[in-house]
């Protein structure tokens, strides 16, 4: 049996994505089937923790959990119409456990399908007659950018709609970035890749529709070394970064078998699936089970310009792209630095066969400076460590724009989870003249408008801090009252903390002028030293909230959007904060509506002393800066998870203390030039 | 003459000390003379503007402004009184020009002095008679640490009193860590070395005054492995941290001359004071002027226990202490990894000569991950950049407490500066039976509490971008109105930003709800491109401000601490926001005094598109988690300045792209042990 070695948090292996794909076939003989998802269907969480037991307790005898596919397709039948299937099944009998259409909704993006929208679009006569119109450049190439439909209410849902946005090369390279050129056509194509409309885009704040026809204004045709980020077509880059070299003589810290990972007191289990991308398992530090699960669950990427057809521009980056599937090959030495571990991922093909995506994840340490540090002043010795993290690193592409992801491990257990934002703004063609008159939008290049958004993310958090009964809880710094006799505060100058344990499902704001912490603690696990529950805390990336207006429906599609930290009681299956169905969703699905329809249905459970999850909303209101044109220089969103008063003291007291034998560092000893020195900066 | 290559920012050199030392010492023939401080003061920023652009320029006929050293003394008078003064020195010309005595006043924390106090409280009887009621066991070594006293108004304020708290060694180790075992004894020494006072503190939340004069609880004596860090006293570390080692075999791409520090694009100078430590001065980007100079300007350390004699727990680490003078001497491999080049720094004797302090700043380069990437989806083809950060760093003790502090450039022209709280927690003695019940305080081993406090921090920022006229502007992100006729906004998803310029000088809050921005603006420049001012942008570490009540001498003797930004008219010498007198100040010289005063005085001006000084507050409330003992891993603060709409596109786009040929990148290959997979994981 090929399943021999396989751990019940383990991917599908290909083999058990073709098996799947061969078995969910036989029950479409007559219709064309697009499989668009075989992934595994994690096993529930209530089998999972016995098995987890006895895994660590290395006990032999433990019962695998059932082997299981989650499959997704679309089967057209024989009057064409796409129907969207979700298909559960038994891998170790070989058996479909369940069928379902899922009407009313959309499966995520098909690239293959997009490529013929662009196709399609480009091949339509009105179209062409308008890109006639604009009277480009002799030997530029107009582009099609084909974006999922964020619904404005303005269409029926029930079919697939896909925006064409229109860019233009002017140059005669495949790499080079049209973005640079936003074309005023827009055009919308149906499921049966019929274009439905043609029209300009507006080009000034105050213009609502513009229907002028006028041509393209070759004005806006600018020097490459402004715009374009490929080599080629760079003037030569800066050559005064000598080269920086990690050397690991004895090899990586850490040790890796199958998608099971120690590193330091680390141990967990590297997951990965198409929605999601990474995630990670059974995180445990020294022994102690700490988190169940982490991922990435979604992303939501809003555009604030008013402007018809703006609103129609809203990502669900995860839910309508996918973080899995859109993983980058990583390279060696480029994307990463160091002694690099890489994990490859399969996915599935439209006809059922498996997918290879190479090192979609690279494992790597990193030095991070000091880990601490104390000098007695008695003395004058000084004992300092240093700070080794282990990166888990994934990096997507959606479209225009990239996200990079890591996991960062620590040696005091602390893990860190960043978010660096780069790749290219999206951009709409703006009238040169409007130039400084923008406000929804920064102008970065002559005719180029890179709109104000947001990117919300949803990190979501399960703990399972000794145990998976677990609570949250919400710590405030306050100062204590001054001039009351039942309070000793006779100089004004105490302040306490106050705990608030959340008994019910919901959403919960950051309040920085109170220094809330949110923690997560076992009550029944008491601290022998502090004498108080065990806990980790979560260091929020402190965001604002989704702008767009509660009605719109951007706010009611996202949902997870309205609050930075959330909690639900666990159920198995649960990981979609704005609906599982993102594709041109109505709302209602999300996070908020979930717990409104527990709690009506009465089905509420108390979230104290309960299997909970956690989840964090953060990004960025992104009002772009010239400095992020053509390409984006990073930016970094960070969260962090933190003990707080689990152990029973400092875990990283044991790393050994640095020293130069080992680490090899090289003075540097100054030039001296006198020259040079009495030409920039010398007193004659 | 010796000052041939001197820039006007170099700190004095050794000879120059000597010379300032020599001149002030011939005023003062009669007294015993304490030299406190001899160091630069800065030229004039009128003269410096002036000097800098001929410098830039490469103008040779500059004019070098006046060399001028500032001298701080205590004078003992035949009656022994000790009495502060200051004194302006003319290197040029060996003259002084200016000498005041500092009524009420006092100078920084004198380490001999407080050596002096620490014996002078042990020889007293009744301390010893004090020491001998706790009947410590035998071999036990008790251990004065003194501390400034912090005002709380029980006390005339014009002579020095030293709070002496008590800590005991239970073993013959000199690194052996003493605040594991804080006794509940409390001296009170004054000016002339006499304890004035000899008490009790309390053990328990409700205990106000302790006069039990009990024996020391031997119960409280716990394993060494629990609440020592040197290596000497520690289990053996943890072998499984592989080395890590970064190799530059081109040499580092910083240039250095001097204190003239150039790398990739940047140009800036460093400084160095007793105070302050590390300062920056007229920091460039390819050669255009960003901040004339960068700076920690103070740091309040205020403990949260209301009860007496806590309240007089509050450290200003720049004011009372000095970041200069309490500098590491850092170590290749161990502070710093890579090729590194330091610093020296020089301050002066008690009899005003020439000291070195050896390598109180580190310069190197580090990897930080990916500067930006993108891939092309249609070609796949990506272009990547890796990111390369310049650090100075700098670290200092502060009794039991370390702050690391670096300066970090990066090759998109921002600039971050990070805080790494280190060290060991500052703990008082608490009853074995009240071990839960702490409301502003942490259990941290048997009888030993970490008590509540703040770090609040105050970072001064000099902007000079493209000239000496700017303005600060508050940038806040807004939904924009639904229904309302006049705004086109039909589907409620728009939003704008909007700039409101400041005026006046002030201090001001952040609001993460409004993504609130604070820009620094030069509106007489105008990108280009963007058509909006240049400018950059702070991006804030999001903090709760002092805790304190507003009347309490806390929040009047610290005042920064109010507000997270901070605007002022630039002033020459205006570095202290919460006054340059700090030690046992009574409050109403910090910067809100300063602002209020300008503006009684009618001396207001405006700082609308003028010299504008920047303050930005920033730290942590600090709740000791047991994780912080008994030294604690790095607590991470992190502040940016990063432009916006500055130039005309990435800075960092010339960058040239990583390859695995340059950094040299090792392939991990798995281990394959099947035994170990079989045990640990598998399904069998």
């Amino acid at each position: 049996m090929t399943t021999a070695t396989i751990h019940p948090f383990d991917p599908l292996r290909p083999e058990e994505i073709t098996r799947a794909g061969k078995i969910v076939r036989s029950e479409f003989v007559e219709e064309d089937v697009n499989f668009r998802v075989i992934t595994l269907k994690e096993p529930p969480k209530a089998v999972m923790i016995g098995y987890l037991e006895h895994e660590h307790r290395r006990q032999l005898e433990r019962q695998a959990p059932l082997r299981c596919a989650r499959v997704e397709l679309i089967a057209k039948n024989t009057s064409n119409k796409p129907e969207l299937f979700e298909l559960l099944v038994n891998l170790d009998d070989d058996v479909i456990i369940s069928r379902k259409r899922l009407e009313g909704k959309h499966s995520y993006i098909d690239s293959s399908y997009m490529q013929k929208v662009e196709a399609a679009c480009l091949a339509d006569e009105r179209v062409q007659e308008e890109i006639r119109k604009l009277k480009l450049p002799l030997g530029s190439t107009p582009i099609v950018e084909a974006w999922a439909y964020a619904t404005d209410g303005m269409n029926d849902m029930t079919e697939r709609i896909t925006m064409c946005w229109f860019y233009c090369r002017h140059i005669e390279h495949p790499d080079a970035n049209y973005y640079a050129y936003p074309l005023d056509v827009c055009a919308e194509v149906s499921e049966q890749l019929r274009v439905t409309r043609v029209y300009r885009l507006p080009g000034a704040p105050n213009e609502r529709v513009n229907n002028a026809d006028h041509p393209y204004d070759h004005q806006k045709i600018h020097a490459t070394s402004a715009s374009e980020y490929h080599p080629d077509l760079r003037p030569k880059p800066r050559d005064t970064t000598k080269p920086y070299q990690v050397v690991q003589p004895e090899g990586p810290s850490f040790k890796i078998q199958g998608n099971s990972l120690n590193w330091e007191k680390w141990s967990f289990r590297v997951g990965f699936n198409y929605r999601e991308g990474l995630t990670l398992h059974d995180i445990r530090y020294d022994g102690r089970s700490l988190f169940y699960r982490l991922s990435l669950a979604e992303m939501f990427v809003p555009y604030g310009d008013p402007r018809s057809p703006y609103p129609r521009k809203g990502a669900f980056d995860l839910g309508n792209d996918g973080a899995g599937i859109n993983a980058n090959n990583l390279k060696l030495g480029c994307d990463c630095l160091g002694t690099i571990k890489y994990f490859d991922a399969w996915h599935n093909t439209q006809s059922g066969e498996p997918l290879k995506m190479p090192n979609v994840v690279c494992c790597h340490e990193q030095d991070d400076g000091i880990l601490w540090k104390h000098t007695n002043f008695r003395t004058g010795n000084a004992v300092v460590t240093r700070s080794r993290m282990l990166v888990l690193q994934t990096i997507i592409t959606v479209s225009n724009y990239e996200y990079i992801f890591a996991f960062q491990f620590c040696q005091d257990a602390s893990i860190f989870y960043e978010v660096r934002a780069t790749g290219i703004l999206s951009t709409v063609p703006h009238h040169l003249e409007q130039q400084g008159r923008t406000p929804c939008g920064t102008v970065v290049a002559p005719g180029v408008l890179a709109p104000y958004h947001q990117h919300l993310f949803s990190l979501r958090i399960d703990p399972a801090l000794d145990g998976h009964k677990n609570s949250l809880v919400i710590e405030e710094s306050k100062p204590m009252p001054t001039g009351d006799a039942a309070v000793h505060n006779p100089f004004g100058v105490g302040y306490y903390t106050e705990d608030r344990y959340v008994e019910q499902e919901g959403g919960f704001d950051l309040d920085i002028s109170k220094a809330r912490v949110f923690k997560f603690l076992n009550e029944n696990k008491i601290n022998p030293i502090t004498g108080t529950p065990v806990g980790f805390k979560l260091l929020p990336q402190p965001s604002q909230m989704l702008l767009a207006h509660p009605d719109s429906f951007h706010a009611k599609r996202s949902e997870f959007g309205k609050h930075a930290v959330w909690v639900t009681h666990y159920e198995d299956d649960d990981h979609f904060p704005a609906g599982r169905y993102t594709m041109q969703s109505l709302g209602g699905d999300g996070i908020a509506s979930q717990i409104q329809k527990r709690r009506a249905a009465g089905n509420a459970q108390s979230v104290r002393n309960a299997d909970i999850v956690v989840w964090h909303t953060f990004g960025s209101t992104h009002n772009p800066r010239i400095e992020d044109w053509p390409v984006m220089p990073n930016e970094k969103m960070t969260v962090g998870l933190k003990p707080v008063n689990f152990f029973t003291g400092n875990p990283g007291l044991d790393v050994a203390v640095s020293t130069q034998e080992k680490n090899k560092s090289v003075l540097y000893t100054e030039e001296t030039d006198e020259k040079q020195d009495t030409c920039c900066g010398a007193r004659l």
